[in-house]
């Protein structure tokens, strides 16, 4: 059994990577390492990769994404995950790159199954996981591990892991150096190149270079940012711009929604609260968590006293306070849409407030933030968001950042990750441009497996991958059956059609006709009463077509909605779904 | 009766302005003009203006949007015009803008009330409107009529309308000067100040400069892009990128999407595959009306032969072909979505390709948009988009163009139009900035009618209002209930129970339990049995109750509905719709 102890028993400094590049060239010739990408490749969201070298399995994040329009009623989407609960025995670890969601809000699905692998990750990664699985009741049975820039960690007899400093929109980020016998593969992590971070920390680039040095069989480089040319400006302006903006703005209240994950903006938030001498309060749990964590860590630098309890704002002058708040992608039930639609405990917007928006939404949430910022101007608020100023910065690499890695680490095989597939297809040619050979490039898609080693790469087969969709108490797998179905009634509504039939096929009650969602209910009574009797006569019709026989319940069923489906099409053009239930007489289930 | 001829005879050119001005100051003193906004105002689409003085009405713009997420299974929106049918009897005429949907869209539903109201706008806006009734079978209702920048016509006793000639991303677009008793009213209708316009007409800067020297009472400005500092990039630059494309892609198929309506950008398209020596074929039935318009009145140059069917786009080699195709939104039916998924008749995809995707996502599309583009991608072809090159510019002013005409015209009221709130309040900033009074701008919301003349102004009250949701066959206006429906069905589905009782109360035939998009159901055959038995205790429970007096099956039907709603969030945390149907035995409808 693994445990905190033994893991940083075997936890070595420094690991050579020459000496073990030599020691892994035999093996490497008889076998082939696999690339195997579970999620979070050709499409946003859920990363999960998995390694495979003979039979033991390195896996790499485990994120989960928000379900698409079409998703309806679904709550997460985790990746499928059977091939891993298929040789869970080969599993090794799980690598974390970093805590945002996408990243690991899969582990409680995973652990489930595999609560046996270690988990290793940073101490702000792990904190973050913690909290997560202790809301789902499960931190008990997670082995967590908490690594340090640097570390390197023995993994089974093929793999070693070495966590490499990057920069990125949540503190303490990785990259990743896997080194196993058929060669040391990097994957970046997300990642930008920020040279003035907040944590004094930049991306070690001296680590990506002397990996390059070595010799480097496959890169997997982030691609999110790689249609944006030049580089991604440091998180450091907008703590300047957050200077400016208080600094002209010493009579409002101050409301500034985030991410709640992004430690560093929220520091600089509290950085400028300090500057002009005001108070701090958080609201939005998960904004809360984050302090939580971050604070306990040593992540965040808050001086005694200086943040107050939400309860506690009405104590304060406008000119005192700056509220630090999550919903800055206009999320329904989030504390910024309750404050917008005077909907919160605590905090009422008026106009003597400021609400600084600092984040960009995330595409599909255009329109959610648009009706929150409506909201609060309506309410005479002041609002800043990215359209007016700039208040946010990405946390990813543009491609002159994604180009200085690739000039470091300069891999035989090249493929980009984390990214649709024009993200994937553009990054590519990046790599094509930056040396990389096009042969040598691969754009993977779900389940593909690249098998390869210093001699060859290929894509030589796919495993079973894709989406679980998750809705309500258990891990309900959401089927295409039940979508299709949920959408024909999101569309057009339902008519249910019911009538009891005796033995002998003579209708006993009925036909009643009920509709829900459907556009022309209201309005027509009339409708309705047609549509009983096109169901008596498509019943008797069944009935006597089948006479000799026994009744065909099935048959009358097809029957009572091919003729109702017609004729509603027929009279208004809508297709709602049609739904008979014909009981028969006498039968109590 | 009013036909094109009679008002061709009421045009008069040169108007004067002040000796209207003088005209008008009498009866100025005894009543104000109201304005009220219908639609576009607050919100994005539908525009519809009403300008109302006495017992006169001018309508302008009349348009339509296209459905929220939220609105399920709707297919279009239109403003509430039931104040105008109230005083249908006041309408002297419908002045349109431009030939944009969001502003000629709800014609159709208009002249089903109204048909006997002319209607004016320029000839391309006319030609598009006339395609558009001739859909809806109603052209010969209608009472068109063209008019030309500079024209002047007068309206009932009280109104007078200039058109002037703006900028924007369709041929032909109107400002409009109204002039009546209380003042004269400039709304810019949709521009941008393009000083190298396509057709060598720049918007009619002098005219707004003439307009503001003889007194303007108040202005409607697009606040569009009100958010966006500087000047947007002429049309022109577009047409510069697209030759350089083309230059730099002389062997592969160029296929083109933009709105079908952009003329100028199609124009372009065309003058870049004339000069690479390439035919021209156009896929989508939008792009072929408008091409079709636009030729026929002199919008778009077109050599003989250069246009070549679809169906021949097999008889040309690649660097040969421009295909110009609508889908520049990824609507899921447009004829590029077609080609992406190799759902398209003539156009398979292929490496040979490059795709030029010359639009923005409207906010609202950008996943749809990204689905294509990552098809494109996957199909080999090259994808050039926004992201990657300017092959796009917006039709609207940014902050610069917008004080211009606020410093042309100098009016007395302030009136933002065309944006969500926060555009409007933005823009209101702007109207400050450049010298309106603070108390003299409006930022109006739907329904709001704005009283003013030289004296005063204030917003006095409110008229019916708000969106009316076309589904379907008729004008069906899907009403809260059924959008609340249709909302509760798409999240958890539909668990329908059936029985049928005697007399007494007695059940002789069910419970029986269907469900539709509910997600547990397909697992458990389990539940299904002990909904079954929750219903027969529900249903005994309640007879048991009410044994004394009759049966009543309205309590019957709610006890089932409770008692299954409470087992079912008890045992899934779901919430599915619970429709009971209790029939009576030997009742037959």
């Amino acid at each position: 059994m693994f445990d905190l102890i033994n893991i940083c028993g075997i936890i070595i400094y420094g690991f050579g990577v020459r000496k073990y590049k030599n020691g892994g060239e035999k093996v490497a010739k008889k076998q082939k390492l696999k690339i195997i990408p579970l999620g979070g490749m050709n499409e946003i969201g859920k990363n999960l990769t998995v390694f495979e070298y003979g039979d033991e399995i390195v896996v790499l994040d485990c994120g989960m994404t928000f379900p698409d329009e079409e998703m309806l009623g679904v709550d997460l989407v985790i990746p499928d995950m059977s091939y891993l609960v298929n040789n869970r025995d080969k599993i090794k670890a799980v690598l974390l790159t970093h805590g945002h969601e996408d990243h690991i809000g899969g582990l409680p699905y995973f652990l489930r199954a595999m609560s046996n692998v270690p988990i290793f990750g940073s101490r702000m990664t792990i904190g973050l996981v913690e909290h997560k699985l202790k809301e789902h009741g499960i931190l008990s049975i997670a082995k967590l591990n908490s690594v340090k820039a640097g570390d390197s960690i023995r993994l089974g007899n093929n793999f070693r892991a070495e966590f490499i400093r990057v920069n990125h929109s949540i503190a303490d980020s990785f990259g990743i150096a896997l080194y196993t016998p058929a060669g040391v593969v990097v994957h970046t992590g997300d990642f930008k190149i920020d040279t003035t971070p907040i944590d004094g920390e930049m991306i070690d680039l001296a680590r990506f270079g002397a990996l390059g040095d070595s010799g480097v069989l496959a890169l997997l480089s982030d691609s999110t940012n790689v249609e944006r040319q030049g580089y991604t400006m440091s998180e450091r302006t907008v703590g300047q711009k957050f200077d400016e903006i208080f600094a002209s703005h010493p009579k409002q209240r101050i409301i500034v929604a985030t991410f709640a994950s992004n430690v560093h903006r929220v520091q600089q938030i509290i950085d400028a609260a300090i500057k002009t001498r005001r108070k701090v309060a958080i609201s939005g749990r998960s904004m809360q968590n984050v302090v939580e964590v971050a604070i306990e860590h040593g992540y965040m630098r808050v001086p005694q006293g200086l943040i107050i309890n939400i309860e506690d704002v009405h104590k304060y002058k406008n000119h005192q306070l700056v509220i630090i708040t999550t919903g800055s992608q206009g999320e329904p039930m989030s504390a910024l849409t309750r404050m917008a639609f005077s909907d919160h405990k605590q905090v009422e917007i008026g106009n003597g407030d400021l609400v600084i928006i600092s984040a960009s939404p995330i595409p599909g949430n255009e329109k959610t933030v648009s009706r929150v910022i409506n909201e609060l101007f309506k309410k005479g608020a002041e609002v800043i968001y990215k359209a007016l100023a700039e208040v946010h910065v990405s946390g990813h690499a543009c491609q002159e950042e994604l180009k200085i890695i690739l000039g470091l680490v300069r891999p035989k095989y090249f493929i980009p990750a984390h990214g649709e597939y024009r993200h994937l297809a553009t990054s590519a040619k990046l790599g094509i441009a930056s040396g990389v050979k096009e042969k040598n490039t691969f754009i993977m898609g779900l389940g593909d497996v690249l098998e390869l080693n210093r001699e060859s790469a290929a894509i030589t087969g796919t495993v079973t991958a894709g989406a679980l969709l998750i809705d309500g108490y258990g891990v309900g797998d959401v089927g295409n059956v039940v979508l299709r179905d949920r959408k024909h009634l999101s569309e057009d509504g339902i008519i249910v059609v019911v009538m009891t039939l005796d033995k002998r096929g003579k209708i006993t009650a009925g036909p009643e006709v009920v509709s829900r969602g459907f556009v022309y209910v209201k309005e027509s009574e009339e409708l309705m009463e047609s549509l009983r009797q096109v169901a008596t006569y498509a019943v008797e019709e069944a009935v006597r077509k089948n006479k000799k026989v026994a009744i065909d319940w099935i048959a009358i069923k097809n029957a009572v909605k091919g003729e109702i489906t017609d004729f509603l099409h027929e009279a208004t053009k809508r297709k709602p779904m049609i739904l008979p239930i014909i009981m028969e007489e006498g039968k109590q289930k």
